[in-house]
């Protein structure tokens, strides 16, 4: 099996790179590794003199650098023929411009997002976002797979950065959330461990009000079915005396008070808590 | 069966009280209501001249009304042999207060946190968190599961309300970062529906991570394993940008970002991001 496996090219060598050609080598690809400073690759892989030689050596070309001038410094100008698959950080646009470019080199692109640290890259539990064409997914997927769970969000080549961008907001949210509750439960005495069935539960039930929530944001009727938002703001202010009162920062609650706030002000008293959206896209 | 449910009395009828009583009802249980209005009560309950004629009828009293002080305004001094289930939103402190003065008048006390709303009550999908003694929950549970899922959550009746702020705070994060993350999705033209899929995969990741995080915070170890909070910095200044370049309200990340800076400062640059707890412990 291991021979029939194509060949990849790793750039960069950070943490993640490195997991990524480690990943590679893992699942029998020979793997061809390149990086600015002198640093090894993992045992098992090739380390190339020059980018040029690397990208040379294999017909898909995973980077993962610093940054996008980064990726653009390290790509040798030639391109014919290679699919870029290009795992830096960045934003839509520079996706989307780096997309182009690679295309002028006579190669061809898929952007990725990361939505995982390095320790659990190559396992299932690793979800990795790609966006580009449909069909060069496809041919390339047998190689995304040796990475975690690859993930296709559309043809756009930004999508994957945006979809990064809107999940880690999520997570930060959400983790934002659980901090702050497991710090109040603790002023009372509840270890964390005990509040955690109740707190993945929330995130069950959360999840299972999105349906909803998505009806309402897409119909852009937000008619309360749930919970007025007027009467959410006394809702919003008992939280936050609850959670001041144990010296916990309330700052979270801060900001939902006062989204609730404008949205009744732009008067949406009578509808559902997703009418905030319309304040968050004055932003 | 309907003959052998237990009587149950309803102190307040607004949303909530009418949504008690009338789950009570359709359970089968013979069910009195009593309001300071002359509201009537759903069809099917009986209801009572006085608040005290109301109590007498039953041996369980649920009662829901506008705040602490009109509960104790509402149950008659002498409660001796009622159980008072009391389902009106207030802090653990006065669950409490309210806990020790039924113990005078000579009842048994039950605090609840209904998590909620009123066209929920009565299915499994309400899940309504109780306080106060086991044996007393237990003796209770048979009335209490006519009003939706119910869960004791420890002794002390203050926890109902404790834990129920707790979870508020959880799912207003989490909504809070949905509908953030759904706003910037459309500035690209993709639909909540659309992104809906992902939104929920998130939160289950999420939920994946919180044993490891609830570790953390119970040992107060924080070495990153993860991603180092010095690391973090950049990341979230990186989502603040991509956010509000598509016109879209950022402060929740902004938030992130200075609990992140503020545990960095702290010493935490090489913990990950359930070290954020010790600032919000000092809010």
């Amino acid at each position: 099996m291991t021979s029939e496996r194509e060949n990849v090219t790793v750039l960069g060598l950070g943490l993640m790179g490195t997991a990524l050609a480690t990943a590679l080598r893992d699942a029998g690809h020979p793997t061809t590794v390149w990086t600015r400073s002198d640093r090894p690759g993992p045992e098992g892989t090739t380390r190339a003199a020059t980018a040029a030689e690397a990208v040379g050596a294999s017909p898909v070309v995973v980077v993962c650098v610093l940054d996008y001038r980064a990726v653009r410094d390290t790509l040798p100008g030639d391109l014919a023929g290679k699919v870029v698959v290009n795992l830096t950080t960045g934003t839509p646009d520079q996706a989307r411009e780096l997309a182009a470019e690679v295309d002028r080199r006579g190669g061809r692109y898929l952007d990725g997002g990361i939505m995982t640290t390095p320790p659990a890259v190559g396992t299932p539990q690793a979800v990795i976002l790609y966006s580009g064409a449909a069909d060069l997914y496809e041919e390339t997927e047998s190689v995304l797979e040796a990475l975690g769970t690859a993930t296709h969000v559309g043809a756009d080549p930004g999508f994957a950065a945006l979809f990064d961008t809107a999940l880690l907001t999520i997570m930060y949210g959400a983790l934002t959330g659980y901090l702050q509750a497991t710090a109040l439960v603790g002023r009372e005495g509840v270890t964390a461990t005990d509040f955690l069935p109740m707190a993945q539960g929330m995130l069950g039930t959360v999840a299972s009000f999105l349906p909803a929530m998505a009806g309402q944001v897409d119909s852009g009727d937000f008619t309360s079915r749930e919970a007025r938002l007027d009467m959410q703001i006394s809702a919003a202010d008992h939280l936050i005396h609850a959670t001041r009162d144990r010296g916990v920062d309330a700052t979270l609650l801060e900001h939902v008070k006062s989204l609730i706030e404008r949205a009744v002000a732009a008067g949406h008293g009578g509808s559902d808590y997703p009418a905030v959206i319309e304040v968050l896209r004055k932003g």
